[in-house]
């Protein structure tokens, strides 16, 4: 089937991807980035390799959830930087799921760094850069037709599920997934759809054994090297899925 | 049974209220006080004849709701600053409903000044002043243990039925509620009882001929006089509620 897809105009470049439209018009070009941003985009620095890294940890997670009943937007991998995914329309929240606390819930909350909640805290920010991507509730959600309350429980359901075999991965590689965010998009049937991407950028993760962070606060908080750490993710998210 | 009740400790002072024991643990002896507060507190300044106008208003508030089915701690007034109130252990949520665009949540969402809502939006805020009261969604006061979801969805029941009758108040004195804040109690026996005040101080209130703010944002903008603008709520909702 993807052997006869072809890249055609670009139609955006995000923080770390750029997505082109193909000769299919349900069929995206998405292309890895070698860089990495944080502040919201406003500090972007060029990173060895995190392109081709990342779109191979993805694409191994995508595999997996659907192996495992999660369906999601990704089609396949033809190349180091290159992903096909079935073109969605994007629903503009940001999905956090929290298994413990970090970064701005630790801040907020005043909360000791990585306590553990009993039920996984989940956290929507209204995707704007404009206005910042703001935090904002179900009732916010609702009264700016950001989603529907249907759309919302059905992205809650979905989330849950993904953070429930996401935790199995990473506790497989001696990973704990503290928190992540992901993205949703509906099909010209309305379906949800897990999108955009998970890997290190987007999840945080502590080494099981070390403490050390295995993911974007590397480069946030100059921790070290970016692309030694992702590789390191890489190399034992392969042990676990292609064994 | 009121003609007994005594004042004695003073339990707290808060931005416009002193609370105290009274020789009944049931019942609390609150004082409206002669200040407005804003910025969290930050600012602070006497105002002539507020604490009795704010007492005057929300006393004759929370009698109009009894009358309509909605339970609260208000007991009786017995003088110009003075209401007896039930003691209840108070759930440390503010609790905000939005019947059109305004203040906080006009600067977030860039949301024209007034737009209305097809439903009411609520919103929950952590009550801490050293965290500086954030925002706050289901999930986040479920994993911090601020309130079991069944609580909740009390509080959310009973806020949106507050909403409704005091937007009909409102509407008979030719005013528009936009938002307002309320905050709940569990009584002894763990129900959700709705306590604190309802006044201009938690009100936003804009003149349906005028336009004009007839709440606290008139001392918050420095808009003018607050005691005339507290002075004309009250006569309206005298002559709504004491026809």
């Amino acid at each position: 089937m993807t052997a006869a897809i072809e890249k055609q105009a670009l139609l955006y470049t995000g923080k770390a991807k750029a997505m082109y439209a193909t000769n299919d018009p349900e069929i995206l070009w998405v292309e890895y980035l070698d860089q990495a941003t944080a502040l919201n985009g406003k500090r972007k620095v060029p990173i060895d390799q995190k392109g081709r890294l990342n779109n191979r940890i993805a694409s191994l997670i995508f595999k997996d959830l659907a192996n495992h009943g999660i369906a999601n937007h990704f089609i396949e991998q033809p190349s180091d930087y290159v992903q096909l995914v079935r073109r969605v329309t994007m629903i503009p929240l940001e999905t956090v799921v929290r298994n413990a606390a970090s970064g701005s819930f630790e801040r907020k909350f005043a909360v000791p760094h990585l306590t553990k909640f009993a039920e996984p805290v989940l956290e929507f920010f209204y995707k704007s850069d404009q206005l910042d991507d703001p935090f904002i509730n179900d009732s916010q959600i609702h009264a700016l037709n950001v989603a529907t309350p249907a759309i919302v429980a059905e992205i809650k359901r979905q989330a849950l599920q993904v953070n429930q075999r996401l935790t199995a991965i990473f506790a497989a590689m001696g990973v704990q997934l503290v928190d992540f965010k992901i993205e949703f998009g509906l099909t010209t049937t309305g379906k949800v759809l897990l999108a955009d991407e998970i890997s290190p950028d987007s999840c945080r993760l502590v080494d099981l054994k070390t403490g050390a962070s295995l993911d974007k606060d590397v480069f946030r908080k100059d921790l070290g090297d970016l692309t030694s750490v992702y590789q390191e993710v890489l190399m034992r998210l392969a042990t676990v899925e292609e064994a």
